[in-house]
């Protein structure tokens, strides 16, 4: 089997004879001569098989082969302008190597629901493939950049004996005696990280059990959370943008063909690497949405309508400043100037895509945020060893968390985060 | 707050006055001259307070600093090859963060419980901080190997519906009105993923409900799934001795200081990047542990002693080729010659650490899985998906899986897993 190659090799093997394991994904033509339509993980290519060249009995192999047949190809490798992917193979031998009948994803169109309860199958499809690939390089270039910048990844436990932010959104788990609960976001651990480590980040399933079904909701899904001690907010945004940037550069750098497949203009992301990202208050947030007739008063939070028009204003992601204490997170830190307003920022994607980022400064005092837990009608002995962050050696730190999945929907331009991940989970979906 | 450096760029700072931000870990020395040990979480360094030089009220600070006390200090970087880390400052000035009274681990020998009761805090500490830095490294070679190998990511779900090898080991998790439970492999997802994406991996959080409690058990713990279509066994071995000799260079490279400070000698490491690994026969090894005066027949699974037992005899890792068919999973292949054993492998590490790999080549055809699934009492109707890999084009293929933390307290040479990851797990361990 060593002596196969992969599609992604053939253009070095230009004129020679060469064998492929592949799957053949569609069949067109008749009667002279047949187009395999070949894959095999590391890319894609034609197979021509020609009646008046071809032994009968391999011509008929070929003619015959039904979609999601696995085969061993062998023939010469050639140029062909004309082809999506550059390359063909005129065919010499075929030899099946598993057989395919009744392969459920048909040409045809299929619905969604169809689709997602065959998805260990549809993955095998252009459009699944091409997304998936994205993301598999935005993971990897979370890694590198957060290694080149001297971050440690801190990884946060996802079974949690206490539940902070309540129950109701929280998945339980019977852990031996006790009760435990799926983590939903590693920030503490992060913090806590922090201070042994300077920089660092989880990068990790998270889960959320919430009930309503939109496009931007997965019940488990990615999430990477940096955390840097001895930095305040305005350096954290310029580590976020620099974040953002990379991404969408080494999806530029990796995926033009799977950009194509899913016609998806590079042009714009290009905008999206060009540094700095506009920032606007929540103040002047508030005014532009007032001003353009949205009923909504200072001191409320945003839903989808409000972020989809703010992001709209902006032809690169756009960062909302400081919003009301009272909509935020009892962690944040105060502004230094109005009681009224957290150091938080949110960052929203264009092309009506939202929040991808969520992250503030850290309020580093004792007494405040045990008042602010209190306030919020929770107990502050849950939250007894994040509250020895401050008892010893409390520093100003700042931190924030990334969807990757909404990144990975933006970046391909879906329209739905279940596009976005392997094997989705949604209130329904807990198969495959 | 952008003034301050940090300490592992201290040597380019030379001779120069700089400030730093920075966490007292120890103070020694009295009367007329402290020594500071400060760490900022990108190094360690020390800071020589000399009454005779400063301030009154500065060395009186300085003097009178308490453990984990944050502290910007400012001075000038000088050589010192007396020290561990190389480089100290001469302080000048010293201003106090955060205070920290009473802080819990001192430098008094503490109980292994109460360390990992204070964990949020024990990572503060040289040998955690050493660990997690290599477990850092390992991570990031980890993405480096399968990117650089043509391996796409593919992220496996944690909350499955279906619970193949049976209940026993599975935490059960409330999802919705439905029953759920927490994967303790990603392999069928990598192996859906190795017919879309050729080669592929998983790497993620796993779970497992042992209730026993070894030094060798974690209930959540980091694994990688490769999974390779188109490959045979040999080709995956290789793979696979590739991908551990990645691993110990890159740690050889980038932690040297850290195996210092765990007293690890890299000379122990560097045999481990020589290949190829041994490969020994199940049968073999059961001569070879029989010469030994074990007590174990042909057929029988090892256990830790006789897995110790074998690694010892090796001065590298050492693979164990072709288990008996009844003491593995279904999934494995038949051997072509013999009908009593699969084609399987174990990685074993020496030192006493045993497996840290379990692989083999995948069964392809269907009736047979069918009929081994049943023969473990089964329902094959369970992995009704699974199964559809071997109905629509199925092709020779194989991978393995690798314990994270296991690697790690091999590499790092410690005695218990529970060391290797930030947040452990256990038994009876759900907090931090």
């Amino acid at each position: 089997m060593t002596d196969l190659i992969r599609i992604e090799d053939t253009p070095k093997y230009l004129g020679q004879t060469v064998k492929i394991g592949a799957w053949v994904r569609q069949k067109r033509g008749s009667g002279k001569i047949a187009f395999l339509q070949l894959r095999d993980g590391s890319g894609f290519m034609q197979a021509v098989a020609s009646e008046s060249e071809l032994p009968e009995e391999v011509f008929k192999v070929a003619e015959h082969i039904k979609q999601e047949t696995s085969v061993y190809v062998t023939g010469v490798i050639q140029e062909n302008p004309r082809d999506d992917f550059g390359f063909e193979m005129a065919l010499k031998d075929i030899e099946v190597v598993g057989q395919s009948e009744d392969y459920p994803i048909t040409p045809k169109e299929h619905g969604t629901e169809f689709l997602f309860e065959n998805r260990h199958l549809y993955l095998r499809h252009l459009k699944p493939y091409a997304i998936i690939k994205i993301r598999n390089t935005i993971i990897k270039a979370t890694y590198d950049f957060f290694y080149d910048n001297g971050f440690t990844k801190i990884d946060a436990p996802i079974l949690t004996g206490s539940a902070p932010e309540g129950t109701s959104e929280l998945f339980p788990v019977e852990y031996f005696e006790q009760q435990a609960y799926l983590s939903q976001t590693g920030q503490f651990y992060g913090e806590a990280g922090a201070m042994a480590f300077g920089r660092v980040y989880t990068f990790g399933p998270t889960f959320r059990a919430e009930k309503s079904k939109t496009r931007r909701h997965l019940t488990e899904f990615w999430m990477i959370e940096p955390e840097m001690a001895w930095m305040h907010q305005d350096e954290s945004l310029e580590i976020q943008e620099r974040y953002i940037s990379s991404l969408v550069q080494a999806v530029l750098d990796n995926n033009q063909a799977e950009l194509k497949m899913l016609d998806r203009d590079p042009k714009t992301l290009e905008k999206y690497t060009q540094l700095p990202y506009p920032r606007i208050s929540y103040d002047e947030a508030i005014e532009m949405l007032k001003k353009a007739d949205f009923e909504i008063e200072w001191g409320e939070d945003f839903g989808s309508p409000e972020e989809t028009y703010l992001a709209n204003q902006f032809d690169k992601p756009v960062f909302v400043l400081n919003y009301p204490k009272a909509v935020k997170a009892f962690y944040m830190k105060r502004h230094p100037d109005r009681d009224d307003v957290v150091v938080s920022a949110d960052l929203l994607a264009p092309e009506g895509y939202g929040e991808i980022i969520g992250g503030s400064e850290r309020d580093t005092d004792l007494d405040y945020l045990v008042e602010r837990i209190k306030q919020e009608g929770q107990d502050p002995a849950t939250y007894e060893w994040y509250l020895d962050l401050r008892r010893y050696g409390s520093v100003p730190h700042s931190g924030f968390g990334l969807g990757l999945e909404r990144v990975i929907t933006w970046v391909t331009g879906q329209e739905h985060i279940r596009e976005a991940i392997p094997f989705p989970r949604t209130l329904n979906r807990l198969w495959p």
